[in-house]
């Protein structure tokens, strides 16, 4: 018998605490960028999501992730980065810039606010002047810029890495969920 | 001035040596995923697909990384599994299975297969019988299933975060590009 059995519905990782890492989106071009945002970030149980702009969902690639993320809209994107950091949070933009750091070895703080960029554009300046501090993943290879809904999965999954059990605890106590067997 | 300003086009980073990566994907269904595998894998420097089954790309989401990345393609999965077994690369499943390992704490040898399932089925029994280990990413949220592409290019981004530099070497010697100022 086969030592790796695929498990179709393997029940989720239980944190021990909620997640305090907000995803923060300026206007994106794409609607599909910003429904995969949004399912990789149900899966990844971030629990909201700021868009702005003309923002809408497509329900077929966000998936269950359109119900249990709260997504709120706003019109644009500095006041929603002031009133985040009055909230307490480290506001982070993942982007290529001056004074950015890799991602690669990236402390985040536990409450977060990480902010996408547009997909041509990136961040305007009056984003970018709003920020404590930026990410960014290196880049190796051709065409030296990854989708943007791709990158910020890949900034999602490295804050999880860190706070593996939630918010807060950098201890990797997150309990499995009680499997099928 | 602003701390952080938009750099459009950053020199890529310059590895000390060649990515031992190779990702192989399972026939998907949508050759908007495997486009989408193939642009990750460009920008992280990762000079070997293979894709199996009627497998082909479509340029305007694969970008540059149709060009800068060797796309072979198979007929099916096992035989290759089973060469590049002999080509001394570790066969790292991506999927959820009885022993899988959290890709948060998962050492990846630098000589690796990365292989990628179905979006629906996932992995067959014939592949996952091949394969010395398998990597899971945590789910903590509905949908509980990343996207195949987003999951394959956070494995990639794992992958290169332990070795920063390229293959072989887990120290963080990477050169960043000359910069443009």
């Amino acid at each position: 018998m086969n030592r790796f059995q695929h498990i179709r519905h393997k029940p989720p990782v239980i944190l021990v605490s909620r997640r305090e890492l907000v995803v923060v989106c300026a206007p994106m071009r794409s609607h599909v960028n910003l429904s995969h945002i949004v399912r990789s970030c149900g899966c990844f149980a971030i629990q909201r999501v700021i868009a702005t702009g003309t923002a809408r969902l497509d329900e077929k690639i966000a998936r269950d992730g359109a119900d249990s993320v709260e997504l709120e809209v706003h019109r644009s994107l500095p006041p929603v980065l002031t009133r985040l950091r009055a909230e307490g949070y480290e506001l982070v933009g993942l982007e290529q810039t001056t004074n950015s750091e890799s991602l690669f070895s990236f402390p985040f703080a536990a409450r977060t606010a990480l902010v996408i960029g547009n997909e041509r554009t990136g961040l305007e300046p009056d984003a970018l002047a709003l920020l404590d501090r930026v990410a960014e993943i290196p880049m190796a290879g051709m065409p030296h810029s990854l989708n943007a809904a791709t990158s910020a999965s890949i900034a999602v999954y490295e804050y999880c890495r860190q706070f593996p059990a939630g918010g807060g605890t950098a201890e990797s106590t997150a309990r499995p969920g009680a499997g099928p067997g």
